[in-house]
């Protein structure tokens, strides 16, 4: 019998995460997670899948994430909290955990606010692969924060996306959308609302942040064709697409049960139809029908995406030797004796500690 | 404004948990979690409840464990494999989450696998001095693994328990329990049988550990007055009591809708009675009616007594200095701009990593 290793999970904070990132490049990582994504929902059915749980609060939302496959069971926290910018804090934060199902022994944690950015992008990119008209070649994004250069990145290299049409409520959020995708092959048109950046796109991308029911697109907008990649609805109360536009659509969501309460779907009846997209990618639904069908991807945000980039992600940890060791959990020398912990002898740094201390408390 | 600081969580392995337990003593640590979970418990609507999310496998269970009020947000990740002995993992790990419902900033993760026995052991102590025969001396304790010590001690600070009355199926569990509690002034009966150890006890605790429908408990071994402390029926398919035990006793529960899927009331018809144990601290419902009643208290563990043990926990780690900052999630310094992370300058470590590995990933 091997004797386990005393702590047998792997840490990897964001500065790990960024050097993954440098390391591989941006483009390549978010290729790898768009591909793993595509062969995980291919095996859709081997997955244990409920929809997340979400805790709501006035300014915000705090979600957890779990999923498992017959060999690993992953989980994501994160947060989405607009209020926060004011305070210099992130409107999503995130970390994850990806453990082994036959011990219950979590393998890695890990910050997954770059990663959920990346595995959102990928998500988008593989629907937009299944989904798009061939050919597209210029995007509207419409919400210009935090998910922006992805999204803008990942359909460039996905679908060859070669022109930008920006709009943001904030200038600012352009601005600084526009200044980092500077030199990056992508030709930008800064616009001066929604209906202009719409004019003759090919995709759009809506991924705003406001907490509320909000019509970013109304059927006026809406050109023979479109694909619309729709990521900012993705919670109760929280929409961008105006019900007529969804209407007017074909629409292909995630997880269905998932999609009908947080995505742009809620507005809609129980039996309104949509396609899991999974089944797209097997080959058992059609997706688009024609070249002047408008087609609607509702993300909403899925635990399995997570997976599939918590998988990227340990397997890069391991091949590259990211982060470090982390006592996550304790594993006792003697498992029946959890009570027996308490007498070992203190690491060093602890005695060290003891010393500085007084022992009340 | 004030920024918020790089690293707004707190770490705490095993380590820190022990230099915790050991510096305001176990019992100590016990009697402080049970006096919060009797405070939370009191205040029982202010929370955000839901039934824990659980994945099966053949040998285990992973299960999250959220709950909220308006302030914090807390989860626990915990796993049941009583396989993991064979292997030398620990039956059961855990780890905890203490975050903020109004930004969504996790402020402690914990190691929680000595915390969880702790609460545990507090929670029944907390049942057991709202529902046991006054005078209450002696206690059988069924199971004698990693869990046992803990329901020991907790009893005998709370209730004055003097005497034990010890039965495993392995006796080795049991000599380990017998060591563990020399000299800590209990009075200790090996018996070699569950009938025998339960002949003449006041208090019944049973935690054991397998993952099947056992009968541990039977009729005819039920004395008058008795309090069962029924902890190891805690998953769909696993139990301890017979159904007749139920039927001859008034049962009390944590959280109902949790307690009918996972306790050993998942054995009985949906409309059997059962009383929420916080009515019963609140003054709202009846506990023990008369010295002859069995009560028995079906114990699942309910993510409101692992929300209390964090508070305790995270307030011990701020007042003793426990633990250290971990990078769990990114704070960028524009919230807005998640994209700069990528850009920032390389913290020192990384620039030597870099210099040591090849650019090929």
């Amino acid at each position: 019998m091997v004797r386990p290793t005393s702590r047998p999970t792997r840490h990897l904070g964001t500065d790990d995460v960024v050097d993954w990132i440098r390391r591989v490049g941006l483009g390549r990582c978010i290729a790898q997670v768009a591909e793993r994504i595509e062969f995980d929902f291919l095996r859709w059915p081997d997955f244990d899948k409920s929809a997340r749980v979400a805790c709501h609060s006035s300014d915000g939302v705090i979600e957890l994430m779990p999923i498992a496959d017959a060999e690993r069971f992953a989980f994501k926290y994160v947060n989405g909290h607009p209020v926060n910018t004011r305070a210099g804090l992130p409107t999503v934060m995130a970390f994850g955990v990806l453990a082994d199902v036959a011990t219950g022994v979590p393998r890695l944690i890990s910050e997954l606010t770059l990663v959920t950015a990346i595995r959102t992008a990928a998500m988008s990119a593989v629907a937009a692969r299944a989904l798009a008209r061939p050919g597209s070649r210029t995007m509207a994004l419409i919400g210009n924060g935090a998910q922006s250069e992805f999204q803008a990145l990942a359909m460039r290299d996905t679908l060859d996306i070669r022109a930008l049409r920006l709009f943001d409520v904030d200038p600012a959020a352009t601005a600084k959308l526009a200044a980092n995708l500077a030199g990056q092959g992508l030709a930008i048109t800064v616009c001066r609302s929604t209906a202009e950046a719409l004019r003759g796109a090919d995709i759009v991308t809506t991924v705003t942040a406001d907490k509320q029911r909000a019509t970013i697109v109304t059927p006026q907008m809406l050109e023979p064709g479109m694909h619309l990649n729709a990521v900012g609805g993705d919670c109760p109360g929280k929409t961008e697409l105006h019900p007529q536009v969804l209407q007017r659509s074909r629409v292909f969501v995630e997880y269905e049960p998932q999609t009908r309460i947080e995505g742009d779907l809620q507005q809609m009846p129980a039996d309104f139809p949509v396609t899991e997209l999974w089944r797209v990618l097997a080959g058992s639904a059609t997706g688009r029908r024609s070249a002047d069908e408008v087609t609607v991807f509702d993300s909403v945000g899925f635990a399995l995406e997570d997976f599939s980039a918590l998988t990227v992600l340990h397997e890069a940890a391991q091949r590259l030797g990211l982060g470090r060791e982390i006592d996550l959990v304790a594993t006792p020398t003697d498992p029946k004796n959890l009570f027996g912990l308490l007498h070992r002898e203190p690491a060093a740094h602890m005695i060290a500690t003891q010393a500085l201390t007084s022992a009340t408390a």
